[in-house]
């Protein structure tokens, strides 16, 4: 079932993107056995026993399951997930894939969605092979690269003026009036479940952890891992959740204090009003977590560290490896730590600025 | 040790490009127990125990166990691998990974290769971290997007001018010279036991096969696959070969009759002679296995199909889909086959033509 993250009332499991009361939803299943129910893949569809979905259809891009690799940085053991490595060149192709699985069985072929890019390059190349008309609702200040991708993928794009939050408003109203279904990952509680596995396969990769650093915005990946090792938990696997980081851009920080002056370059997380921040700030004190907000210059620097490591990737995955070092220097992140950093985004996709 | 695929002769494992009698090399290894040699990783890292490198020093970009999608496609299983979710976008990663492994091993610190444009940028991505100086030759026709990576991944290019051929032998003769280590996957044995790993993948996933078919340039990727699957033999894992199809671009071919007219798409596998050609026509006498060649207008019409299922790749991976469609119209391919069709680079590099 969906159950509201604000007032507890529970929903059938159809695509219902949040609460009469205005809350956000989350599915809610129990789970007993992690390891016994690993289906015999080695691909998302091994965790397909934790996924609200039946399996008859499952899109053709199924997204891999990511290496995770330790790299010593000073005192603190760094395992950087390589969560870009998926059919779209990001992370979203975990909530899509799930997402159009259940389109599918509930016999939905016509969507609506904003993003800042990376989750309408998804849907746009996850959409079609499903026969599902996506309208991607995106801001003139998109990457070109993005936009560029987005085309050659056939995609309905929908142009706002104005900021991501407008964005985000524009496509919930064209929705509506159209009798469309909305399915942006901000609110969709089935793309959190494709997002989850990542943290099962960390934990299958890599074990437990003691920090888990994630760029948030709209808090996709943030709640994704913090519900899956949630579900570890509840499944008598790890005995408590690592401490969860929001790495956040300035400027565009909905957890940590709002900086005056913006990081332009972490496109993806340039998001000052999430809907489901409450959900996040409960993730935090849970964890005993905090939020680190990160600028340009150390976004930069942070890259370019990362691509001499032999990860390309966007900018927007760098603000992880910068709110590390920042955490360790002061502190917080203890010596011999086992600290998680996603990478989100491909850097394949960029032409410049890498 | 090193065996010499013409006379026999045998070498340590260092790296040796070729045997004194002008015969190509490959690492010869006798393995027993497949399932009881899997190491518990997710990643490649799960085959090390058949690779003929240490593990005291293994780059940090891991290529990932890529998924392999089963699609109907008339009477046929197609199982696509999608080889491209690799860091530097595409297969090529999983012989860079156990090259550069083995550099280290050996104290290698600079070496030369000559590529088309996908071993460079998977060299340029793996070399910096391993501390190791890659003179990457290319030539002028290189596509520029690859080109552009180049240069942001920092990589030494020397440009040459005239065709594929030309380019192999000024960088071996600038290798000769310099007394530098020339390691290009044309002849390097190391690389061609990374690229085996994607077979030991596959049937780890879908078990027995009928047909490979493998776009065929300088034959790494079809001999990667055709030296796994063999060791699976030897492992008494499969009782014999899948057939394997070694795929073509038109007006290059080596193994099928050259075309008057150029298959201008397909970059990566334009190498009208390719020193490893004696062992890809042993191994296709083998297997019964046989040569297809594939025009610029089929790769367009499977390029456009796969992106259409959601598989966004470049140009060369298209045509094993071209020509499966050809084989399974002459009936070559005989009803209810299961086809493997390894997708070998990824389309998000490429700003245009997809
Ligand atoms: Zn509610
Ligand atoms: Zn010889």
């Amino acid at each position: 079932m969906l159950r509201c993250t604000r007032c507890g009332r529970t929903y059938p499991e159809t695509f219902r993107m949040g609460c009469d009361c205005g809350g956000t939803l989350l599915v809610e299943r129990d789970y007993y056995d992690f390891s016994g129910s690993l289906l015999p893949y080695l691909d998302i569809r091994r965790y397909l026993s934790f996924l609200p979905i039946g399996g008859n259809y499952l899109p053709p891009a199924i997204p891999a399951i990511t290496p995770t690799a330790s790299v010593q940085i000073g005192s603190v053991f760094a395992l950087f997930k390589l969560d870009y490595l998926q059919p779209s060149g990001s992370f979203k192709d975990r909530g899509t894939w799930v997402t159009v699985a259940k389109l599918m069985e509930e016999g939905i072929s016509e969507v609506v969605l904003d993003s800042s890019g990376n989750a309408a390059l998804s849907m746009a190349l996850y959409s079609p092979p499903a026969g599902i008309k996506a309208h991607v609702f995106v801001s003139y200040d998109t990457l070109p690269e993005k936009l560029s991708l987005l085309q050659r993928l056939g995609a309905i794009v929908h142009f706002v003026e104005g900021d991501r939050m407008a964005v985000h408003e524009r496509a919930k109203e064209f929705a509506e009036r159209e009798g469309l279904t909305y399915v942006s990952h901000w609110l969709n509680p089935y793309f959190i479940e494709g997002t989850k596995t990542a943290a099962f396969e960390v934990y299958e990769q890599v074990g437990v952890l003691d920090y888990v650093l994630v760029p948030t915005g709209s808090g996709t990946l943030f709640l994704g891992l913090w519900k899956g090792f949630k579900e570890l938990e509840m499944m008598d696997e790890i005995a408590e959740l690592p401490v969860f980081v929001a790495v956040q851009a300035a400027g565009y920080e909905s957890l940590c204090n709002r900086s005056p002056v913006k990081n332009s370059l972490a496109d993806g997380i340039a998001i000052p009003r999430p809907p489901r921040l409450g959900e996040m700030k409960r993730a935090l004190k849970e964890t005993n977590g905090l939020c680190v907000s990160v600028d340009e210059t150390e976004t930069r620097r942070a890259l370019g560290w990362l691509k001499g490591a032999g990860f390309l990737v966007e900018p927007t995955s760098a603000v992880v490896l910068a709110a590390m070092w920042k955490l360790v220097e002061t502190g917080e992140i203890a010596e011999g730590s086992r600290v998680l950093l996603p990478l989100t985004g491909s850097g394949l996709k960029l032409t410049e600025g890498i």
